[in-house]
């Protein structure tokens, strides 16, 4: 193991070790006799998890920042775990009933299982409304968390995640092409990764040309997430991936793998990931974490698929 | 008809046409291929209704900025058209068969009998998501709009509706004290009113004491409001209302008038009314315009109520 691999990994366990603290404080109590609601909250939220955007955007704020020490990781733990929040109110409200209807979420009950439909609803409801407060609770400079906190109401909401959502509920059962999966994808999963990103780089002063870096980079990194997601789906087994192994082929999913077989699926994620790290070229040695960050994240992920 | 009654008549009109004609511009395209989706948003939101809380969001702005012309309502819109898309995306919810399970809202069939399940959960995901980028596009200082829409997070999210909304799917079918009744109106109903109206005045530049004022007004306007409600369900003729009547009395829930009476609710909605014009006393003339609305919503709804 390289010197650098050995910094990425440190670098990812004490963030994530940040987000995993910062969460709990993040999720205050809820009105007396709302008590159902926090602990639905809580349960989905403190399931674990790769803490991926939040970890993605401290990697993108701090890559920026470089040098500049005002901005400290510490500060903008707020705004990661909003995301975060963002993130798995999605997981509740798509494993409903009426969406996906899927009764296992990391290895455990998902949340209209462990509690109930109403309840879930309203947990995802909860979780994404609180993101905004808790985002604007950051103590950064307002004319950077306002477009930042805008990007993310974008990304996740019509222009990107609850339209991919919509797209993909639609689609279900029939068949798709490459294009159209990668479109559904890019507005599902991409977006907010992108957002994640950009936000992180925009908080710590990115101008114009380095947040266009930053979202190409994460647009070709959902990419990479999404295929390598795909190909797991077959040759993971069911305790790595933490829900049933094959639900995809079960389910007639068009995916990367039935597209593209798992050869060819393998070499669109290294693909992607290649065009990731290119992506980062114009931002010279700010670029060079987030490059890391992919490799640990995507590559060896990638190697495992073998 | 007196002068004044005329003029916050002529007011009320004018601003909900305002309002109206802004909430299609900030409904947005959405991505494509997901216009299933715009349509069920688009559904709810023009579905008509009061308006209630972008008309109240204006009133307080107008009312705090009083003579500073820099301030106007034009300018505030897309604020108001985010309130607006909050209630709507509540009622969406509400409506959805693991809550409420209401067909019909306002005289149509609700949002999952026009479309389908997913879809209005996911309507409703979208223009909550929505409503922040669209408060955030307003054109205001950001040391104003930050705490206002904040406010709104708190208020609509984990301390005020969501809540609300949990504790009152808990409480179905088991009676009521008229204190917890109290509280779970204050949560579901009465926190958004509030933050309609606290960040009107917030935006204008008002001051702690300002603010306490407006919130002290809007709770008791909500408090008001709601008793009314309870007194129109038992009322009020199945057209006028939208929703069939006694529709409360069938379902077995606890009303103000199942706890005081029929007259002893008009009593107390006469009351909590002079509760919110006394809550203007510290914003003399400032106070004037909001006075008339809530004589306007309130004073003639309970009038009607004999």
């Amino acid at each position: 193991m390289s010197a650098s691999t050995l910094d990425i990994k440190n670098y990812m366990e004490e963030r994530r070790a940040l987000i995993e603290s910062a969460l709990p404080q993040a999720l205050q109590p809820v009105c007396r006799g709302a008590e159902q609601l926090f602990a639905a909250m809580e349960y989905s939220l403190m399931a674990g998890g790769k803490r991926l955007r939040p970890l993605l955007f401290l990697a993108a704020l701090e890559s920026i920042a470089a040098q500049d020490e005002s901005i400290r990781a510490e500060d903008y733990l707020p705004f990661a775990c909003g995301i975060e929040m963002i993130h798995t109110y999605s997981l509740i409200h798509d494993d409903l009933p009426a969406m996906d209807d899927d009764d296992l979420r990391r290895g455990r009950p998902s949340c209209h299982k462990a509690f109930d439909e109403a309840t879930a609803i309203l947990a995802g409801d909860g979780l994404l409304t609180h993101s905004f407060a808790v985002m604007l609770s950051t103590p950064a400079a307002a004319e950077r968390l306002l477009p930042a906190i805008r990007l993310v109401a974008e990304k996740a909401g019509i222009y990107g995640m609850v339209s991919g959502q919509v797209i993909d509920v639609a689609a279900e059962g029939q068949p798709l092409t490459l294009q159209q999966l990668q479109y559904i994808h890019s507005c599902k999963t991409g977006a907010l990764l992108q957002a994640a990103v950009v936000a992180g780089g925009w908080l710590a002063g990115a101008d114009a040309a380095m947040r266009d870096a930053l979202m190409s980079y994460a647009g070709s990194f959902g990419l990479a997430f999404q295929i390598i997601d795909d190909i797991l789906d077959i040759v993971a087994d069911e305790q790595t991936l933490g829900k049933p192994i094959g639900s995809d082929a079960a389910n007639n999913k068009t995916t990367y793998v039935t597209l593209l077989g798992l050869d060819g699926a393998r070499a669109a994620a290294a693909a992607a990931l290649a065009d990731a790290q290119a992506a980062l070229q114009p931002l010279g040695t700010r670029g060079e974490l987030l490059a890391a960050l992919a490799d640990a994240c995507l590559g060896a992920q990638l190697a495992a698929c073998r």
